[in-house]
């Protein structure tokens, strides 16, 4: 088998086999095809397509190019989610907990976020002593014991994802619906959980501009994920700006505890409820939406869901008195307000701009070795077609000095645009998709 | 500028500036843009395509990534010929003399062969003592004098094509019009000629298999000359069969001189009169295919053809007396022939297939480094639509000795297919193209 022929073949069009799309992965992956050969493949994938089983098979042998986690030791089942992604995403945080209180397992993966926000984990990490670094025995006893643990990423997960993405992304491949989609099943085929859940943004901020473009990459994601043997569902999602009001790492955390608590009701809570609807459906926990919302509403409401996080931050060594106690976390030594200098109503966020003005604080990393402080970000105070008056807060800094907190101002107030005109807001969840 | 947006402008199918196209082909040339990201453009050109203007800039910007050869000092009109290659292709050894016998000035680079059979310069090298290895000085003076001179391929004529063409042969990425294009006009426009004429083969054994796609090809690459402020024609051949009856560097120098001496009226005479009928032409030497065709056989009658190859090989450093005795060549000690095991009508003859028997003979190079015997080869006796009876020879076969003459006679048998209805042979020259 020649790698020429198999581009050769895609080039025209035609359909390649099983065989041929593991024989190009696995050689790939050890690097016996050349960049140069694959990039010239993703380019016929991205403009040729591939068919159903093309992108399966494409995605089982991506999945199975490293080691593959295998959650049977776990009773129950086992649930995942995936979000493309956005500014202020700390959904995990909230979602997690919430289901494992309805009994769900969720046994999760989760890597540190290189750029403007801290990933998942780096946002845990805000409670002192929290440690991801489990052995997969103390990962599965955790979550057999509490129903959630969350694991860092091992460094042979689908190693071929890892080559392709970075090649994708220097020679204009990243927007091919079947490369994005093997990208991301891959990585969730071989963490192992039975009932994936899927968070598709769209908007201005995402990578899916348009709602037609995100339903299109959820039904194919879903659809991967049912031909692979797993429950799926995707909600899309609109991420015309950041999610709930904290951005940076201890600030996203005491928002979900907030939620959890049952103190805040934005769109936060309602993106985890439509999540964890999916995930208690396609698990048959509940029959019906409405149902499983009860289910979730009332974990938050019994306290259950709170209980789940500080189990989990107790059982990986972190301090859980934080949880009932969010002034424990890590506060910064300046606060101050980011003042409107107009008055209006706000017709955009620029959530992109919002997440570098909580990396340039010392939330987030520019390169893998920088070290994020947790203490640093922003709380919004204003968001979409809210009333403004001028000289009122827009947003809190949270800064590890004056200096910083003086530029990050600044930096902020442009973020913003008001308007003079009334502004509706979206609604945050556009439309769900079953697998 | 940074080639990943290029790339993704090509993807989505815009048009790259002429900015765009010169940065690509210097920064990749220079080893600034590395292979993965030139294949994924290649891949998206290929499958994009690109509008006149585009491929005119490319070819201009390949012709500039190395040395471009300037003829002025040439005086006269300057012609140059390329082809797209086939077996027993002597046609330059037979039409660059009638050519000059009628007035123009050849001024021709030449490679040698790698693969089947030799280049020209490798047939040339059967004259005891010819040497290319011309100063430009000296080329020009030569062309001057005798209005005809070969010269080896200089090392930095353009280098982006000989790393593109790489490049594309291993990612699929060869039958692009645009890319083709550029790369056979760009090696022409930097050999410096006014009038360029292209044989453009189609047929089973070429590039083209059909017709339609030559003629796609020709139309492509005439409106490029012409763009290019270049007189240019193309004609569409077929190569179903080796051009005329030798195969093999001496054999074929003396299939040209017997050609130029009027002792031949084949296929090769044939091409060499359409192909210097279209030069004679767009020189405007000639007012009708006609009249051009006239010139060119009183070229030949007269003996002034012959003449200027003899000019040629001298000025050269080569033995010319064999111009005019070619008995002088090299021979090959051992000559057989093989015989037909059945009668037919020739329907087939597989011209790749004879080339190997030849490269076997030592014909021809595997890689660069082979050294190759000028006497060896096959002399065909049966071409498309003969007749053979049983025992008749199909071929002679010229050989270094008697072992290796016994494998090629096995393997030329295996290059024929006879069938026992009549076979019509198709014209040679199909169309031809005015750019």
């Amino acid at each position: 088998m020649r790698m020429t022929d198999l581009i050769a073949k895609k080039r025209d069009g035609q359909v390649l086999s099983t065989e041929e799309i593991q024989f190009m992965i696995r050689d790939y992956t050890a690097g016996i095809i050349p960049d140069y050969q694959m990039s010239a493949m993703c380019m016929a994938i991205l403009l040729r397509g591939m068919d159903d089983r093309e992108v399966l098979d494409l995605t089982m042998a991506m999945a199975h190019s490293g080691d593959m986690l295998d959650l049977s030791p776990i009773h129950g089942i086992k649930v995942d989610k995936h979000s493309t992604g956005g500014v202020g995403d700390k959904t995990s945080l909230v979602l997690c907990p919430m289901v494992a209180a309805c009994g769900l397992k969720v046994a999760k993966m989760s890597g540190r976020g290189l750029g403007h926000t801290g990933g998942t984990i780096d946002k845990l990490e805000s409670f002192s002593g929290f440690s991801t670094a489990l052995t997969e025995e103390q990962f599965f006893e955790n979550v057999n014991r509490h129903g959630i643990a969350i694991m860092g990423q091992t460094a042979n997960l689908v190693p071929a994802d890892k080559k392709l993405y970075t090649l994708r992304d220097v020679t204009g491949t990243v927007p091919s619906i079947p490369l994005i989609v093997s990208s991301i099943m891959s990585k969730k085929l071989s963490s192992g959980a039975d009932v994936i859940v899927l968070d598709v943004k769209c908007g201005d901020g995402s990578f899916m501009k348009t709602e037609a473009d995100a339903e299109e990459l959820a039904r194919n994601l879903t659809r991967i994920g049912r031909l692979a043997g797993k429950k799926c569902a995707a909600i899309i999602t609109d991420m015309d700006q950041p999610l709930g009001y904290a951005v940076g790492n201890a600030l996203e955390v005491k928002e979900a505890i907030a939620v959890l608590k049952g103190e805040e009701e934005g769109d936060l809570l309602q993106l985890c409820l439509a999540l964890g609807s999916c995930m208690l459906t396609e698990a048959g926990f509940a029959a019906t939406t409405e149902e499983a919302e009860q289910l979730l509403r009332e974990a938050v409401r019994s306290g259950k869901a709170l209980d789940k996080l500080a189990e989990m931050v107790a059982a990986q060594g972190g301090d859980s008195a934080a949880v009932y106690q969010p002034e424990l976390l890590p506060q910064a030594p300046v606060v101050c307000e980011a003042l409107s200098e107009r008055a209006g109503t706000v017709s955009r966020i620029h959530a992109e701009a919002v997440g570098l003005v909580s990396m340039k604080l010392g939330g987030g990393r520019a390169t893998k070795e920088d070290v994020i402080d947790p203490r640093v970000g922003v709380i919004l105070h204003k968001k979409l077609g809210d009333a403004v008056r001028e000289g009122e807060s827009l947003a809190s800094i949270h800064a590890a000095d004056e200096a910083s907190a003086r530029d990050a101002v600044q930096m902020l107030r442009e973020c913003y645009e008001l308007s003079d005109k009334a502004v509706s807001r979206p609604p945050l969840v556009r439309k769900i998709i079953r697998g």
